[in-house]
């Protein structure tokens, strides 16, 4: 496509930047914003540099949040004897939406992946390290994606937290809930057997 | 989805404001675009305010343009004659690509669309007229999609424009090329049947 406007072309390769948005889409979406009024394409662009300005790692969990500290570990409330690792905020909401988890985070900022050149000193480990050695954790969840590359990362943390006096789980695997049998990976299929739980009669509907 | 950040959830809203993203989706492209510098998120904000503040409508045209004359309209070896009245920019593209098409264009900004409160007075129209009425065009070539809100535009503009001296013509309907006619649908093939063309052996392959 040749954007015969220097000033569209540059908004529509800044969309098209984004990861899963090709330059016709990006195009669209410029054409769409075009039509606002000037304030709300200020509005608009003024967010995410706010966003990069004044948006902070939470210093105990690496979380992002609006504070120094983020909501979750000033909140008494909560069991400061479970830290949670996951790779990043998006699975700390998806795990608060189950409202079933009530003990804190550890927010890696992602996985190992030598393919991405991550390696484990770019991700928020060493502190989880210091917490576990000095805080009054009991118990470490390893909550990483079944990938291959979550699975490294979850025995690499594995290898690291296993001197610590903590006890260390990782999330179960197996059916979804809602799955038919048949169509279950047989991977998930044969774990979900072999760590088969005692039947319990409150989850069954 | 409950996001814990103010920041990051005026963000995402921004993101999600644009058209066929989601508030998943535009989470994911927001955490992916606060992993850059502040210099480039910097680079990504302003080319839409700088976008907005400094883009033209081509004062013939009306075609989005960096100068007051978009580059169309000012080349001299453009068939004067000749003037394709289009919905947007992407049109444009869209008939540039062909390299079939060598005469000027003519952007409504947009089609007549009453869903959308969109009426004849909100397009590029009268301008189009004073066109027609004052300069050297002799063909005017009504190229506006073929859905229904697009024919009511082309009939509104075929009326406005016939009592001018300027022949009218609409871009032809029929199979696309590539296409079984199994699986043209009956109005495109009762048309390309109607309007069947002379056999041209330059053209087949």
């Amino acid at each position: 496509v040749n954007i015969p406007s220097k000033l569209l072309e540059n908004a529509v390769e800044q969309i098209a930047s984004l990861p899963g948005i090709g330059k016709k889409t990006a195009l669209r979406l410029v054409l769409h914003l075009l039509e606002r009024s000037p304030q709300d394409i200020h509005k608009f662009s003024d967010s995410f540099t706010q966003l990069k300005a004044l948006i902070n790692h939470c210093k105990v969990c690496g979380n992002l949040s609006d504070f120094e500290v983020c909501a979750i570990c000033s909140d008494n409330r909560r069991d400061q004897s479970l830290i949670c690792v996951v790779e990043d905020i998006r699975d700390v909401m998806a795990i608060e939406q189950t409202q079933q988890y009530k003990g804190l985070y550890h927010v890696l900022g992602g996985i190992i992946s030598p393919m991405d050149g991550i390696g484990p000193t770019d991700l928020n480990i060493e502190n989880l390290l210091q917490r576990v050695a000095s805080g009054s954790a009991k118990e470490v969840i390893i909550a990483i994606k079944a990938t291959m590359e979550g699975e490294t990362t979850s025995f690499y943390l594995y290898r690291k937290l296993e001197p610590y006096v903590v006890s260390i789980s990782t999330l179960s695997r197996g059916l979804a809930v809602g799955d038919e049998l048949e169509y279950t990976d047989e991977v998930t299929l044969g774990r979900s057997i072999l760590q088969r739980q005692p039947f319990d009669k409150s989850l069954s509907r």
